[in-house]
């Protein structure tokens, strides 16, 4: 299916700001980009695709570790350069084997806490790639 | 307080992406930008600061609309670049008078629906201003 809408990628040279949040208790998992044909794939798919701005290619989440992402619901801004992804998430959502990536909270001194526990080492995720 | 953690500003250009959530619910409001200033005044005041990548100057929301956010948390995610903001929100986040700027739904048919009511017209919101 090809999308009658389409978001703002000129504003950013190609891409869109995607918010990952778990269609399970609405935590948001992670913040990543998309690029058109990551947008149009995760439409048509149902599994979520991202642009991976360090590898400069289409990424599907979870090709690697296996942790993919079924879409449930996508939601776009007021000005259609960002999007909320509300998405099944299997297993950890985060690289470093936590279920979000924003794991850490600033404490009232300054410094990081820790605000949910791992799920999973990097290893056990990646088999020793990562 | 000079927080002790500091984002990776350097990455793009002097800007981390804020995500920010309703502390009443969690849903996500907004996404917007923080430069070292407005994440340091967020952190000090309690209240939320993004810097306006199209005014090119710092932000406090609700500064013309009156709609502040108070911090209640600040998450970090794993690579630095990115902070989830939960906020109390008062009246709309959104210039467009909605409690979210993410109120419109990607439909199986490709078309955008609302998925939540306009709490106020922008006049309303900005005297007229906007």
């Amino acid at each position: 299916m090809k999308p009658q809408f389409t978001p703002d990628f000129a504003k950013a040279g190609g891409l869109i700001t995607a918010v990952t949040v778990d269609a399970e208790g609405g935590d948001v998992l992670m913040v990543a980009y998309m690029n058109e044909e990551a947008f149009n794939l995760t439409l048509e798919t149902g599994k979520v695709h991202y642009f991976s701005r360090s590898r400069g290619k289409l990424w599907k989440k979870g090709e690697s570790s296996g942790n993919m992402q079924e879409l449930v619901e996508l939601r776009v801004d007021c000005d259609a350069d960002a999007v909320v992804v509300v998405a099944r998430q299997s297993g950890p959502a985060c690289h470093e084997g936590y279920k979000s990536c924003f794991f850490r909270t600033v404490a009232a001194d300054g410094s990081l806490v820790e605000n949910s526990p791992r799920l999973m080492t990097p290893e056990q995720m990646y088999g020793g790639k990562a």
